[in-house]
């Protein structure tokens, strides 16, 4: 475990993981946190709203929507309205991938932070992301961070801190509850909705987390979802 | 020297060196070229112009203008409409950094590329550059290599082609008169004139490397310039 960081960037989704890592970091005494949202052309832009009003529920010393255009690379669907976000059960997660979308949130977050002299940024990949998006592993970071080490106006030493890289979603949920994180107010689905479509991936894997921690999302989703099984869908 | 590649990207700004290297990449017979160039937001958008007609001239396969707005970094004179550019005789390049801009523009044309299944990329640094600029060296470049490889979608050798960073100006502007690049459609300043300011730190810059050649710029500056000086200003 290395050391914490007086002042930090937290690149935050607004999403389950990214809020967790905010409620962490203000109970783990990071003085100064400054969050960072990336609007890429996401389709489902009420992930920024979100990620607005869960810094200012925490207090952060600031927020930023940073600009970085994903829809212009093509190619998957998060960021194209035309084509269908695959269901959980059938395509898996590869479809979603936006080639290197976490090393250009964090190269943007980084480039925005030098100028101010901060050089530690957080960010949430999880255990389960990692068994298919290859930029979600600690490998992958520790090569990064010396990467900017390396590209730095300056010489310095730039961290990428990924705590939960090794937990599961499972785990993220259980540290959140104590922490109290305001679930309700998070976001995940993919396709956008609110309420949450509670089918496609990313709201399957969050309803099968907080089965695991045998308690109810409180999350609006328009399924009914059953929140007594222990059933992995 | 590595073997090159049959199908590239190459960052073209429409400058000397990058246009050199087209050029270069031309000779040495790669059959496929497609030219990226990024609008960043800098105030010189001629660089645009000259990037998209010098990619037509070359006849390259495609030229495609990627954008990522480097406003909302700040900090810097490029792109930052009020500040002033330094002339070359006061304070020095530091000030013209984008911090992380080559990072960026190298993942942001990595990720487009790899849509459609091109791992090779090609750009321009010169051994002027890394006097100064940090993310102008080859040790940079090959972490920034290992980095995208770690971080594709699918296991990837990404390799990222500089074979002008041992050079000096000089000897890219040598290279690029026996190519018969056509310098007086490159553009360089950077305050965005045409004719060229002759002045801030990259006319200088140019200007010297071409009185290096005894040769005549084919470019026009604002000022007169003196071609038959050896003298370095």
């Amino acid at each position: 475990m290395t050391a914490l960081p007086r002042k930090s960037v937290l690149l935050l989704s607004g999403g389950m993981d990214s809020t967790t890592l905010l409620w962490w970091m203000r109970d783990r005494g990071i003085s100064e946190i400054h969050t960072v949202s990336i609007d890429y052309g996401q389709r489902h832009a009420v992930e920024l709203e979100s990620s607005a009003s869960l810094s200012r529920l925490a207090g952060v010393n600031s927020h930023r929507c940073l600009e970085v255009d994903l829809r212009q690379i093509g190619g998957n669907p998060l960021t194209e309205i035309g084509r269908p976000v695959p269901a959980a059960e059938q395509e898996r997660q590869t479809l979603t991938v936006v080639p290197f979308r976490n090393m250009l949130f964090i190269t943007v977050a980084a480039a925005w932070a030098e100028t101010w002299g901060c050089k530690d940024l957080f960010i949430s990949p999880v255990r389960d992301d990692f068994q298919i998006y290859r930029d979600c592993r600690r490998e992958f970071y520790d090569m990064l961070e010396k990467t900017l080490c390396l590209g730095a106006t300056r010489q310095a030493d730039y961290r990428i801190h990924t705590p939960f890289v090794e937990k599961w979603k499972d785990e993220i949920v259980s540290i959140g509850l104590n922490l109290g994180v305001p679930y309700a107010k998070t976001h995940t689905c993919y396709e956008g909705k609110r309420p949450a479509c509670g089918r496609c991936d990313a709201c399957v894997e969050r309803i099968n987390a907080f089965r695991a921690n045998r308690t109810v999302d409180p999350l609006a989703y328009e399924i009914d979802v059953d929140w007594t099984t222990s059933r992995i869908v």
